[in-house]
């Protein structure tokens, strides 16, 4: 929590592909949205983006692996750490970036958990490429909340530190809720707001 | 909130199922968690169970059907309201049983949201089988902290009523961190507790 290096967090933001790598996850990304998962093939995708097959599995070496970059690469947008100066719009921001690809990935994101059960490689890409990356920002807008004196360090449990993205996550892949701005702002202002700073006498 | 018929929500413990139709779902339970649903059949299922094919389709018309009865036939023990007499050990008991469920079923519940995606009706069926009375044991659980004065009725947030269940399932679902008794802990006690007791000034 303390070491967060906000340098390397904004990098995450950053295209790590070329560009026609960046047109081959788009491409995928549409097929995704149109056919889904099951009905995709590396083949179709190379195909519609004048690529060669061999070209594909160079970089991605299965399906799966393909899928998952460009889930990853469509919601890049939302791993730059919002800034916005104040906890609470921070918070919100985070929330409403997780609800606008929750909108838009759910389908994918449901094919790729299913994979990650009898893939453990993918499982670990997920986790690398994903997850650690999302914990970094949390981790840099708290740490920006107790630097500016909005939250004091010790009201920060890194055991359930990912609970904003986590529910809203939960309300578009099971809960036949996706997650709204009112959801947002209810478990921000209900729950995480007096949680962070419950422990707070004097600002 | 306030109409939660607890005798109706203790029924959803009740099978609904006859011991013949039991026993298929619990065969169904094991060969997924053997062999994953991908892998599964009908078929396969029927022959373990000396089953006839036609007397798993007139039941289950479909794999997705028979492995979604599965799955919540395998949930069901958590299907029945803790009443301990205190809010916050029904909560933790809540927790407990969704940690037990999804240590057991993760792969198979990947599955089912995954098929999902493209079957409306599993969704509704997903939705009124499970979802729904899950919301029922949740209220139950409120309503009776109400009646005992610990908590007030305007405390309770609709918009949010499935925090404690959702973030558990996202940790076992997405977060390559299953849940655990600290996480359930974690969460009541400095999260839920503290966010439901808000604006109670005296008990």
């Amino acid at each position: 929590m303390k070491n967060v290096n906000t340098e390397s967090t904004a990098d995450t933001a950053q295209c790590p592909w070329t560009t026609r790598e960046a047109e081959l996850l788009a491409v995928t990304l549409q097929q995704l949205q149109q056919h889904g998962y099951d009905r995709l093939t590396v083949e179709a995708v190379a195909a519609a983006a004048r690529a060669s097959k061999a070209t594909m599995y160079r970089r991605w070496p299965s399906k799966a692996d393909l899928v998952l970059a460009a889930f990853i690469e469509g919601t890049r947008s939302s791993s730059v750490p919002p800034h916005t100066g104040s906890l609470r719009t921070d918070l919100l921001e985070i929330g409403r970036a997780v609800c606008e690809h929750s909108r838009d990935h759910t389908p994918t994101m449901r094919a790729v958990l299913n994979e990650m059960s009898h893939n453990p490689r993918l499982s670990q890409a997920f986790h690398e490429k994903f997850v650690i990356q999302r914990k970094m920002i949390i981790d840099g807008v708290l740490a920006a909340a107790v630097e500016r004196g909005e939250i004091e360090e010790s009201a920060i449990n890194e055991e359930i530190f990912d609970l904003l993205p986590g529910y809203l996550v939960f309300r578009a892949l099971v809960a036949d809720r996706p997650p709204t701005e009112e959801t947002v702002r209810t478990l921000v202002d209900t729950v995480l707001l007096p949680s962070l700073t419950r422990r707070v006498t004097e600002f």
